[in-house]
C-alpha cells in the first residue's frame, strides 16, 4: 500500500530525533525556560527578521488556533475567517467553545480576498444595529490553505493593509507553512509574512517535527499574559525544551526550508507524472497537497493499493482525492505510485 | 411624528397594569414560586394542549434563546439555524458566548426548509472527520421569522420529522407568536406548536405585556435543572410574579389571541391602503411587520414624518423598510400613515 | 401571617407605577436610547458627584454582576470576594461560568478587610508560581453585605487604595445601597463611593423598584463595547426605558433615600422591640436586614405566625433567623410582629 | 550543581526513545487510530483489571483535567477538590474557564476525606437555597497528592462509597501514579483505582515518557463523544501514535512500576540519609517528592550546589523545600546530595 494521506504520518527528521536522543537524560527546567528554547527563539527572530518577536511553542495547529484567538479577541469580538478555513470547519468548534464567532466569507482555495475582508468589516461599520453584533475583531488566513493555495505578497499586503486600517490584529495559520515558502514560484517569505501579519505559527508537526508549533507574536505587545493563557488552555507542555530542541534543530542550516523544498520537489515530480498520465487536477496546487478528480469507480480501484484522502465529491460520478508528500516522501513511492496510476 | 418602527414602543396592555397595580402592594415569595406564575403555568399549558409542558418565565428573547440553547446543548454540539435568524445575527454572539456555534442554512424571508435541515445532518453523519465537527444538535426557527414570514403546519410538520428522525430538539423562538397565530391564513396554532417543538417561547415583550417570555417545554424532562441554568445565566427574576401576572392577565379570556389580532387588522388595513398606492411591497407578509420598498429620495422625505426601520439596502436607488404595527397601533395612525404617504 | 422573609416580597413605590402608567401608551425608542434613561442617567451622575460617570441599566443582581465582572476581567485574572459573598455562594456559579475564578477570602458579617486583600495579591504577586495561578483582577465588595453590615468610610478607603495601589478595579454590589446610605450611623455617602470605586450599581429591586439596577462606571473607560456585552449575556432589555423610568423617579427629590430611610426606620423600631423582649441577636445590624438567634422549638413555634429567612444553624439548638424591613414595610405589621414574639 | 527540583526534568526511558526511532519513518494514521495506541490500550485495560474501559491519550496533566472535567460536568455542576489541589490552585483557573466552580474542601498533605466529602454534599442537598447554587458534581482527588501523599485502599472505598451513594463520578489526577503504585506501604493497586474511580489518569510526563497521560474511563459511558471534545479543547495530537507507542512501551514488561520503584528506592534511600543527618521532615511522604525543613541560611548555603523547589515558608527562620527523585534518579546523585548536605 502507497501512503499518500496526509503529511503527518512520519515521525520526525532523523536530525531531531537523534538531538532528542543526545540530551535525553540531561536536566532541563521546565515550561520553556530551557535553553533549547532560548536557542529556538532567537533562530526564529532572526529568520523572521523581527528580534523583537516573542515566541511560543504549542503541541498542535487547532491548540495554537483556540489558544491565539481567544487571547487576542476581546469578548465581544469574533475571527474573520473563509467559510473552509480550519478554524470555521474542522475544529469541533473550538473558537466557539472559547465564546467567539467565527465571522466566514467566501472563498476561492480556502483564501480570502482583501475586498471582501473589507466588504465585512465596513458592512459591520456602517450597520445601525452594530452594537447588537459580533464586530470583527482579527482576520484568520492559512497560508498554505487547507486546498494547498497560497496568497501572493501582494494579495497578503492587501489584505494586511485592511486589517491594519481597522486596527484589527491579522493572525496567519502557518500549519504548513514549510511548503508554503518553498514552493516554487512564491514570492512570500518568513520576514515578508512576519511584517504583515501580528501573529502567526511556524508549523512543525507537518513539517519534520514530532510535533510542535511556534507561535511568533511580531507585535509583542499582543502577547500580554499569553504564559498564562497557554497554562489555562491546558496547552503548556511541561517538558517545553522537547519542543524548544525540535525548532531548535529546524532552524539551524536551513534545515525546515531545505526538507520542505524536498516535499515540494516530490510534488512536482507527482504533478507532471500525473499530468503526463492524463489526469484531471480539481486546480493547480503549488504546494505539497495535489487535488485530483476520479471516477468513482476508478477511485474505489486504486484505494486497494493507494491510500489517499477523500476530500469531496465533485458530482454523482466522480470524486476530489487529496494525495499529500511530505518531507519524508522517498522518491522511490512518488514512482510506485505513478506506476500504479 | 408617526411611529412605525416596531412593536416594541409602548409598555404593556392596560389590564396588565391595572393588575399590577392592584397586587402591588401584596407579599410575595420570589423567583417565581408565587400563584400568579402557578396561574399563568395552569393556562399556558392549557392553551398548548400540553397538561405536563414544563413552563418558565423570562425577561426578554435574547435572553430565552441563549439560556435555552445552552441548557439543552452539550459541548460538542451547535444549532442549527436560518442565516438571518436572530440567533445568527441579531444577538452579539450570545451562542457562541455560551459555547456553541451557529450552523447557519440558506433561508426565505427568514424560514428554513426541512430538505435543508435534512441535508446538512445527512452531510455531517457522512463526513468521515464528522468527529472533528461541531454536531448538529438542535433546530432553531423563529415563527414568525425576523421577516415576518410564518410556517405553514405542514412545513413545520417537515421540520419536525426531521429533528425527530435524529432525534435532536426543536425549538421555536416565539418573539411575536400572537402575531403569527392570529395572521389570517395560518393553520399553525399554538397545541400544533407544542406539538411539534421540544421547546418554545410565547413573546410577551412584543405582544403585551411589559417584558417577559414564556418558555415552554412540552419535552419536560429536557427541562433538568433549568432552574438553576437561569440563575446561572443571569436570568432569574427575584420578583418573578411580575412575570407571571403578565402571562396570567394575557392568557385569561384570550387575551394574548385578541390583542395580536388588532395588530394584524392593522396591518391589513396598511397593506390593502399600500397596496392601493401602488406601493412596492418587498414580498407578501402575513403578520404585523411589512416590508416596503421605497427610492431612496422617497424615503429621507417620508423619514421626516414617518418613523420606520431601515432593513437594507435593495439596490443603488431603493431601500426595504419596515413598517411594523402592534397590539397598541390606533387606527387612526394608520389612517395619518397612508395619508402621508 | 407576618411576613418578614426578604426585602423584594412586593412591587413598586406607588408614584413609579403611577410614572409607568402615565407614559404606558407614549412610544419610546428602544434599549436605553429614550428621554428617561437620559434623565435617571443624568440624575445618578449628579447624586454620584461624577459627571463623566457612564450609568447602563440591567434588570437583576446576579445578571449586573455577571455583566459586569465578566466585562472587566481580562481571561487569566479571577474576582477576588468575600467568602460569604453573593458571587461567591448563591450565584449558581455565574462568574465561573463566565469563566473567571472567586479568589474568596475570609469575612466579617460579610465585609472584607484591606489588609486581607493586601495580604492575598502580594502572596500572588511573590508567590514563584504565578504564571501558573490565577491572578487576582478585581475586587468585589456588598454594601451592604450579605448580612446587612456596612463599611465604614474608612474601611472603603483602605480597600480603594489596595486597589488602587495595584491597578485591579474594585467593584460594589450595592443591591440594597439605599439602606446602607439610610443607615443611622454610617459616613459612608453615594459620592465616597463614586469616588472610591471604579465601578458600582445601585439597587433598584430591593429599594422601591419593580425590578431593576443602575451600573455606575464612575471611570468609563472600563464600560469600553459595555453595551453590546449586555447584549451578549442576554441582558439588554428591548424596552429600556422602563428602568428608566424607574429610577428617574427614585432619583427626584431624594426618593431612593427617603423611602430606604423607612426601611431603617423600621428596623431599628423592630430592634429596639426585640432588645426590650431580651432577644438575642446574631449581632448589631445598621441595616434593614436583623439576624436574631431562637431556640429550635421556639422558631417551629413562630413560623406558624411569622415567615422569616433560615439563615444558618448556630448549634444543635439554636438557629440564626432574618427579618427584613422593606421601603415598603408598615409600622402596623411591625408591631404586630412584636406582639407575636 | 545536583537537580533534585522535579520529576520532569529528563527526557524518557531510553526503551521510550529507542521504539520511537525504530518506528519514526514508518507511516501511521493519525488521532490515535493507530496499532501502538491500540495495543496500549489492551495493555493498560489488562492492567487495570477493566476489559471495557475506554482510554484515550492526551498530552499533559492540566488538559487531562480541564477536558475530562470539562466533560464530564454538566453547566450547573461543579467539581469538588482539596483546597491544595492542582485544578484548585497551580492550572490558571483551567476549570473556571472551561465554566465551572472548584468546591475546595480542606485537606491534610492534600488528601480529602469521605467525611468531608460527605458532609459537603449534604450541606448542599440539605440547603434551601441550593437551586441557587453549584451543585458538587464530582470529586477530584489526586494520588499521589501534590504532597506526595497516598490514600489507603480504606480512604478510596469511602470516598468512592460517598460519590455511588450521591451518583457523582470520582476522578483521580494520577500525574504522579506510578510512584504511588510503587511506594512501598500501599495496599492500593491500578485495579483497586479502577474499580473505585469512574475515570483517572495513568501518568506519563512524570513517570518515564517524553510527555503523556492515559486517561481511562472504567465506566465507559463517561467518555460520551470524548474524542471530540478532545479534538474541541485543542488537546487532540495529530500524531496519536506517538502517545500510544510510549504507553505500548511503559505497559510491557512491567516497566512502569519498575521504573517507578527505582525512583521509590532512591526516595528512601535519600530519606535514610536525612535522617541520619538530623534533618527536619516537614512530613513522611511515602512516595518521590520530600518535604524537609530548612533554617533559611542553611537554605541559601545548599542552593548554591543543590536545586530544589521552594515549597513554602514555615515561619519567619524556615522553609519548606522539595527534593524529587524520579525514574531518572542515578544513585550517585543521591549520595552526593547526602555528601552536600
Amino acid at each position: 500500500m502507497q501512503h499518500f494521506d496526509s503529511d503527518y504520518m512520519e515521525g520526525a527528521h532523523p536530525l531531531i530525533l537523534q538531538r532528542l536522543a543526545e540530551i535525553n537524560l540531561d536536566k532541563n527546567p521546565g515550561y520553556g525556560g530551557d535553553v533549547y528554547c532560548a536557542a529556538a527563539r532567537r533562530k526564529i527572530r532572526e529568520a523572521c527578521g523581527c528580534p523583537e518577536a516573542e515566541v511560543h511553542f504549542l503541541a498542535g495547529g487547532t491548540q495554537a488556533n483556540a489558544v491565539v484567538i481567544g487571547a487576542l479577541l476581546r469578548p465581544y469580538e469574533g475571527v474573520i475567517a473563509a467559510s473552509t478555513g480550519h478554524i470555521s470547519v474542522h475544529e469541533a468548534g473550538a473558537i466557539e467553545a472559547g465564546g467567539h464567532k467565527v465571522l466566514t466569507l467566501p472563498q476561492k482555495h480556502g483564501k480570502l480576498c482583501a475586498a471582501e475582508v473589507r466588504r465585512l468589516i465596513e458592512t459591520f461599520e456602517r450597520d445601525g444595529n452594530r452594537a447588537h453584533m459580533v464586530k470583527p475583531g482579527m482576520v484568520y488566513l492559512s497560508h498554505p490553505t487547507e486546498y494547498g493555495a497560497l496568497y501572493s505578497a501582494q494579495e497578503l499586503r492587501e489584505i494586511s493593509a485592511v486589517c491594519r486600517e481597522y486596527k484589527i490584529p491579522l493572525y496567519l495559520d502557518g500549519a504548513r507553512l514549510g511548503y508554503g515558502l518553498a514552493a516554487r514560484e512564491t514570492d512570500v517569505t518568513l520576514r515578508l509574512i512576519a511584517g504583515l501579519c501580528d501573529v502567526f505559527y511556524i508549523g512543525g508537526t507537518k513539517v519534520g517535527a514530532l510535533f510542535g508549533e511556534a507561535v511568533v507574536f511580531s507585535r509583542p505587545e499582543l502577547a500580554d499574559h499569553f504564559f498564562t493563557i497557554v497554562k489555562q488552555k491546558g496547552a503548556l507542555l511541561a517538558k517545553g525544551w522537547l519542543l524548544g530542541v525540535q525548532f531548535d534543530v529546524l532552524f539551524s542550516d536551513g534545515l525546515y526550508l531545505s526538507i520542505a523544498g524536498h516535499a515540494i520537489d516530490m510534488a512536482e515530480k507527482l504533478k507532471a507524472g500525473l499530468r503526463e498520465k492524463g489526469c484531471r487536477f480539481y486546480y493547480e496546487s503549488p504546494t505539497n497537497q495535489q487535488f485530483i478528480v476520479l471516477e468513482n469507480s476508478r477511485m474505489e480501484e486504486l484505494a486497494r493499493e493507494i491510500s489517499f484522502s477523500f476530500w469531496e465529491a465533485l458530482d454523482e460520478n466522480h470524486t476530489v482525492v487529496r494525495l499529500a508528500t511530505s518531507w519524508a516522501t522517498r522518491e522511490e513511492d512518488v514512482d510506485r505510485l505513478l506506476c500504479l496510476l
